[in-house]
């Protein structure tokens, strides 16, 4: 099964997509998907409303598909954790994770328009797999399985600004948070549906070539080891998002010109089993 | 007056400070201190209603003082914004703002015990002065004006753990994130009883030694040049924090060994007008 959330922006109803496609309404089980219901068993709540079949069916037609979690409290992303985008951009691979914040409120749907900022000539695209928290991981320790503090994995979009991030001073926060820059989703898929998350493909094009092509074998740091090492730095909460990182195949690792987006480039992004994400960019 | 929340973490009640000292309680007006309420005319209700005389007197015994907003949606920080601070650091002057986040979760109260990470033999201080914003701002103009987007102003202490910012790798995140890292308040002061932000006086003593005096007068980038650089880069929004960065004086300045932050210190930070905190630091 599939978590989603339909709706307009801010108004988004709790949809359970069943094993064939057909959506259920979880409106009378939950509020919203967001740190509270997945930290209080709503996964497993879910789940077993649907087997019971007492949810009712929901149509889709017309409905947008907003990001499959409420708003984070905090987006935490980890660059250059796969080798060969680490070799494409010049960058050393890094001795142990090297972390970024991207602000929550850059959450939109998988289909919604991203927005090419204002003074923008480098913005690229950066397919991820996303992983959202769902229990409170503090100080984890060796014998702690991490991959038990994940609710959920989801496709993630970490769009960056390479002008703001790389050279305009102070850290990448600043070509990370741009509106529009974290389309999430379409589905959270429960992590118990995804009992390994280390060997899922991920693909990106761009107008329909090709421009990512990579799997989550390849990072340099896995989901667990990640979890592990960020929670001895800050406290993951319920909701959190970690974007886990992207492989080569970036617009700043292209020869010149490099072939940053523009408005009215499409780009379509997917991992394994996680759905597809298809943005239509636009001009902010 | 002053906004504040007080009560247990996570079940903070509004209240109002009047010009006298007392308190008042503004449950009947709003279930908290939000960017809703502030972006819908809530100062200027609260403001009312004391004029009025129609707000339940509160007593303070016993009722611990939250962080006066509720949680941010993000915290944007600004770096090496005072030129005493810059060199102390021995950073150079930034061209322009240099910024990063923080976690909006390190919220804590002014007087709530901060936590020296585990592994940490750097904790330092920083006093700064917090903006909070009221009102959208999207690509501010020329010819829009900052400071009416503003909603308030609290003393704000960014604690930061130096060997994570600036020796673990990648941005200097890893060390401004760590649990209970942002205590803020105790109250904050609307906007307009603050006609200038930068003639502002900020002090902060360790175990009784004064370790910081400055001035908001030496911002670098003052108030109104932060909140328009941001919104060209992000979008803010009504609830959101700035820490406006720290003058000189931080342990990271000073001649080893230097002072760094250990369980048991106590750390006093005030912004005149803003209120002082008192936080008694301990071992997380």
């Amino acid at each position: 099964m599939q978590l989603m959330r339909l709706g307009p922006p801010g108004a988004e109803r709790p949809v359970v997509r069943d094993a064939d496609g057909a959506l259920h309404d979880l409106g009378g089980l939950t509020a919203d998907i967001g740190g509270a219901f997945l930290a209080n068993g709503g996964v497993a709540m879910v789940r077993a409303a649907l087997e019971a079949g007492v949810l009712p069916r929901l149509s889709d037609e017309g409905l947008r598909v907003g990001p499959p979690i409420a708003r984070p409290g905090k987006i935490v992303c980890v660059g250059l954790n796969y080798r060969d985008h680490a070799a494409e951009t010049g960058a050393q691979i890094p001795a142990e994770p090297v972390l970024f914040m991207k602000a929550p409120d850059t959450i939109v749907g998988a289909y919604d328009e991203v927005l090419v900022p204002r003074g923008s000539t480098k913005t690229d695209w950066e397919a991820e797999l996303g992983v959202v928290i769902g229990k409170t991981a503090r100080y984890l320790a060796e014998d702690d399985d991490p991959l038990s503090y994940v609710a959920g994995y989801a496709t993630s979009h970490d769009v960056s600004e390479r002008e703001f991030q790389l050279e305009r001073g102070g850290t990448w926060d600043k070509g990370k948070s741009c509106e529009t820059f974290n389309p999430l989703g379409p589905w959270l898929v429960p992590a118990d549906e995804v009992p390994f998350p280390q060997n899922l493909g991920l693909r990106l094009s761009v107008n329909g070539v090709e421009r990512q092509n990579g799997s989550t074998s390849d990072m340099i740091f896995g989901v667990a080891e990640v979890v592990r090492y960020i929670s001895q730095f800050m406290v993951l909460h319920p909701g959190d998002l970690i974007n886990t990182g992207t492989p080569a195949g970036v617009a700043l690792g292209q020869p010149e010109p490099k072939p940053f987006l523009r408005a009215g480039d499409a780009v379509e992004l997917e991992v394994d089993g996680l759905g597809r994400q298809r943005q239509t960019f636009g001009q902010a």
